[in-house]
């Protein structure tokens, strides 16, 4: 166990995204300093950190001097090549640990994992080619979903299959990458529990929040999520049982499906995670708060929440509602992306309801 | 009325200690930039910060590069040398403007200004040598406070006279500078008005939260603070005069004495302000968000309030308390500055108070 870090500390931040951007305040609130490490010119997170790298993650000079510029390292996104981590973990300690890159990265290995702890996943199946689909298709039967088994995020490098007519398409759409096929979940509602781990082994986790997606994409989460006192007794310990099972430090999102047979696991993210940016403004420690005191070796905050609070995407051009939401007693949250785009996150507000 | 700045635009602010650091925060969560100029090295501010330049005040070259950079100028303090003031308005518009600059620099004004507008203020005489401290004492009485006209801050530059013959070493402990003799007021707590107003007129204050010193320097500030309805509506009512008075954009601290003769006003602060750090964790829109709104010509928040807060500051050698208060449920503020010393403001910590 290693001590706390210092104030005046440095993280060393994987991704310039918003999540680096938050984490960067969160980290200045408790006096420590951020290294952005972003191969995309003028990242959102550049804006509030110490130092910014501009550089590919193939380049070796710039990850090392990064890696050694740094105290710690940790990351805004779970798609980080290999080859960069093998690198920085030769430098310093990277919170979370490669098993839970690893383990979230790809889909085949997430599921078998979950099960092997004992808990609900869709039915899936492995698929490479036609015939493993076909096979695939016939065990778990139509409708289902082709996923990708890698790099996919806000619904991309997916392929609903209405019918087994729907196959070769389907493959097609994926352009043919390792994939797994996922059966339909007849679900009420998901939510999700923002967790975090300490290096101590300490656990806290936020209470669930309901989460209602659009085109694939996080719209709104609520606090607190409608489940029933067993539910989220449930949805906490399901969230527990894996922080453990990697050994986990830091935070994490686990995304679960409200079914009449349970709770079913949808997925895991090794990160801050988007259903958990209602934490800024009902709890006194926020979920990128709480990552970084995990990763650097501080006490965690209880997950203690003081208010109900609706979170909202604003999601391209939403944007065009800021005047009016400008004038409401909302928290705003913008990113200071440039250019807005569609399907682009470019901020959220958290709407405090007053009980 | 000038239009909003829009997402992506600059606040350039003077001074980079605590107050820039949180106005930059604040920024960031709009989508806005801030260029900080500071003469020290290694400002708090410029963890947080789109750009720091370090540079002196009658560095002229700075200045006008810093001003050409920038869109709108406030600042954290209100010390500002006036040559530097005079160059930068060529440039840009300066909030909160001149005129409450120039009020509140100089306590003579100050008190006078206040008194123009109806409000009570202690007895107050101007004082310029031994002559005039004698004549201030016969018409105030002792005990008495004598008080530099410019730079204080803090319990800076001032002396107590507590009888006739006190009068000489204090105008030696204060340097013989141009000064105010106050009278003692006998008010039972202090409580402070947080107050901003927008370039197109609007008012919004935050409940007045009750303060606490030690030493001269602010300890504690409590929201809810110790008020009746009326004294409630009086304390909003006087911030709101002042600020209207002084076409003023921006936030304001008014700070006022709680006497069984009704409110007197202590001081006004042209700025975010310590006794408003509650807001952060007690409002959707906090002090720092809310400034920057005025400065940025967006619309204000109505400064209303989802919680009841305890802000401490962490002075000097507070911060060895910071491992155990790393362990309890409160939000913490670090500054990240480097040295602690005797007196100097590391943090503070805001403490929800469940209802």
């Amino acid at each position: 166990m290693t001590s706390p870090l210092p104030i005046g500390a440095t993280i060393g931040i994987l991704g310039g995204g918003q999540l680096g951007r938050m984490l960067s305040v969160a980290a200045a609130r408790l006096g420590l300093r951020t290294h952005i490490f972003e191969p995309g010119a003028m990242p959102p997170a550049g804006d509030v950190a110490h130092k910014v790298t501009t550089a590919s993650y193939d380049d070796s000079v710039a990850l090392t001097a990064f890696g050694q510029s740094v105290d710690v390292i940790t990351y805004e996104f779970e798609n980080i090549p290999t080859s960069a981590l093998d690198l920085l973990e030769t430098l310093r300690p990277i919170h979370p640990g490669r098993t839970a890159l690893a383990t979230s990265q790809d889909r085949l290995t997430e599921k078998t994992f979950l099960q092997g702890l004992g808990l609900q996943t869709a039915p899936f199946a492995d698929v490479s080619d036609m015939d493993t689909l076909t096979a695939a298709l016939s065990e778990i039967g139509a409708p289902a979903i082709l996923k990708t088994r890698r790099m996919g995020y806000d619904g991309k490098g997916q392929a609903r299959i209405m019918a087994a007519d729907d196959a070769a398409s389907a493959l097609t759409d994926i352009a043919r990458a390792p994939a797994i096929l996922e059966g339909f979940i007849n679900f009420s509602h998901e939510v999700s529990v923002i967790g975090a781990r300490g290096p101590d082994g300490s656990v806290a986790c936020y209470d669930p929040g309901e989460n209602v997606h659009e085109a694939g994409i996080l719209r709104t989460t609520t606090v607190p999520a409608r489940l029933n006192p067993t539910q989220r007794t449930d949805a906490v310990l399901i969230a527990a049982r894996i922080l453990n099972a990697l050994d986990y430090v830091g935070v994490m999102g686990v995304e679960l499906f409200v079914t009449p047979q349970g709770l079913i696991v949808n997925e895991i993210a090794p990160r801050v995670h988007n259903s958990g940016h209602w934490t800024q403004n009902g709890c006194a420690i926020d979920q990128f708060e709480q990552h970084i005191r995990a990763v650097a070796g501080w006490p965690l905050g209880d997950g203690s929440r003081h208010a109900d609070v609706v979170m909202e995407n604003l999601i391209g051009d939403d944007m065009d509602r800021l005047p009016a939401l400008a004038k409401t007693d909302v928290s705003l949250h913008l990113y200071g992306k440039a250019e807005v785009k569609p399907g682009r996150k470019m901020g959220h507000v958290n709407r405090i309801v007053k009980s």
